[in-house]
């Protein structure tokens, strides 16, 4: 908490305002069991205690919470005015950073009350917050990385022909759980016209001999994320044109990998992947960014996105998984999660990238 | 889509922007897997074709939701802005309800691509969006109860003595599931002090003979939630205060019931509940608003709490649920979800409000 709200001021901003979510789990280890239309928040700047304001009925969840020792607890009650207790810990011409995921309401409130302050979305003021990982996060990624691998060489082993999207899906979460995954965030297995669908999760399609399946799945281990994408094909025949795709693909994310080092900045990794793939034609069918942070969430800054310019920094953790999708037919994509160190990146994912055969 | 955009017309609105989770699957039948850092919402204005906002790579899945037929879907690809998407469609004078989840960094995006527009919160700007149930949704919830009601009367057969909170409240979702819920929101378990925190879940302490515990528990039947709580004892013998908190929740609860009919202001129903208790010398107890409206979530508008003056309107539906805590010792609640007629009251929870006795 003192580490962010010296950051907060050396980028100019008064404070924080942290909202239930990411940001306050780590911040102060708060997770609220649920969150809610009642104010939770917790405000930090530069020489100030901290101070968590929290409804008067949640206070002794609160009080639990590991980071509670150091902070000032605050409580409203239903029927008074949850902003007024926020009032007298902000400076009334202030630019605060505010998480993210605050609801609309709560800033409308803060802003209402203190219509002299000023607010910044947390990830654009201070976008680097969670981005670079400690010892005991770089750890904790790593192993959550080794248990996904583990689960696609699991996955590797079980019949896709005849049965369902859903049933591998099923296989894939199970694997997960089973390498010591506290939660499975997303099992996707898009076969055949569904991989070419980035964000298909996993339906009905039984899968077919000669169908190319995108699998892509991660979660939490130890409070960790995992997120890897490998791409197979349902043999033994495998057709020309998915053979080029998927090697256009591989260099791409390969080609990004050995990018990646101090200094460069995040846009450069995406045009790096997408250059590849648009001198071999298939530009047009790289239609998402080439990645996104890892932490205590699965979809976190620093984005490897035209336009952020963000120099890597060593710690910070990251997917690199470019794709291509061709509406109608098949789509490829292999993702790795990558961390950068003193002298290039690392893999978090380690499990062969060649287009695995399956039966 | 048409009622709300009407309905924002008459509040004043320019329109509403409506943000994925309740609002936008009420408005346009649409849940995006995830809830993400990628702008969707739905704009909707009086006059105005409704338009859909959503991430490129969601498309294909916004496509499908029951609503897409009826709205214009637009989509902004990973690099671009995407409040320059929204911008074409909004007046840059006008007022707008958001929804009052929509995360902060969004809002800002607006603000700052719309600095003369204003934004209210949609449950300030246009709180009954939602309050006002139709034939098929009363239905729905009046299943839901009803199931409840049943997973209650199955939890008075089993043993608590000697058990887990947590063993009760696996027994409790599991009786929820097994009456036709398809997911469980809450089983909340609070056992002899525990009961005198009201946002106690259910934890590792065993429960003891002479115990007080809390029974409050809910979700989602056919999209349509249920919540109820009763207070049992483990008995046979129930000491005097037990009995005497009971019945004064009780009284409060049956009072603040019969008070309810059309033109009531929330607020009074919230007084009249915390009249008796105060009146019994237990207002100091009584620690939070007296009910929350329920439908598509189990948190909503209308909310009977102090301030709140929106008057009762037929078809509204909400939970009643004065408590008592007493700290360090125990707690009593009394939950039952209501829907206002032309008449009164009707209960969608029948189950005795006596205190019941488990073994």
């Amino acid at each position: 908490m003192a580490r962010a709200a010296a950051d907060a001021a050396a980028a100019g901003l008064a404070g924080l305002i942290v909202a239930p979510g990411p940001d306050l789990a780590y911040l102060c280890g708060y997770r609220p069991t649920a969150i809610t239309e009642r104010l939770t928040a917790l405000v930090l700047g530069a020489g100030r205690e901290p101070a968590l304001i929290v409804p008067r009925l949640e206070r002794p969840d609160a009080e639990k919470a590991p980071g509670a020792p150091a902070v000032r607890l605050l409580d409203w009650s239903d029927g008074e005015d949850p902003y007024a207790t926020a009032v007298p810990l902000l400076d009334p011409a202030g630019r605060y950073g505010i998480s993210d995921n605050t609801w609309a309401m709560h800033l409308l409130g803060l802003q209402g009350a203190l219509p002299g302050a000023g607010f910044t979305a947390l990830t654009a003021g201070l976008p680097m917050l969670r981005a670079v990982k400690d010892t005991d996060e770089l750890d904790r990624l790593a192993a959550a990385g080794g248990a996904a691998d583990a689960a696609y060489r699991g996955i590797l082993e079980v019949p896709f022909a005849g049965r369902r999207e859903t049933d591998v899906a099923a296989d894939l979460g199970a694997l997960l759980i089973q390498y010591g995954h506290s939660q499975v965030d997303f099992t996707v297995v898009g076969s055949g016209p569904n991989g070419a669908d980035p964000h298909h999760e996993a339906g009905d399609r039984v899968i077919e001999p000669g169908d190319t399946v995108v699998l892509d799945f991660g979660g939490l281990k130890d409070g960790y994320g995992s997120d890897t994408t490998r791409t197979v094909h349902v043999g033994p025949d495998v057709p020309a044109e998915v053979r080029t795709v998927h090697d256009v693909v591989r260099l791409a994310q390969q080609t990004a990998f050995e990018a990646v080092r101090p200094g460069v900045g995040c846009q450069e990794i995406d045009r790096i992947a997408r250059r590849v793939i648009t001198e071999a034609g298939y530009g047009e069918y790289f239609i998402h960014r080439t990645g996104h942070g890892i932490g205590i969430t699965t979809h976190e800054p620093p984005y490897l996105v035209e336009g952020e310019e963000q120099p890597l920094v060593p710690g910070m953790c990251f997917s690199i998984e470019p794709g291509i999708y061709l509406p109608g037919r098949f789509g490829v994509r292999i993702e790795d999660i990558v961390t950068v160190t003193a002298n290039g990146g690392r893999r978090f994912n380690n499990t062969p990238h060649e287009l695995g055969i399956v039966s």
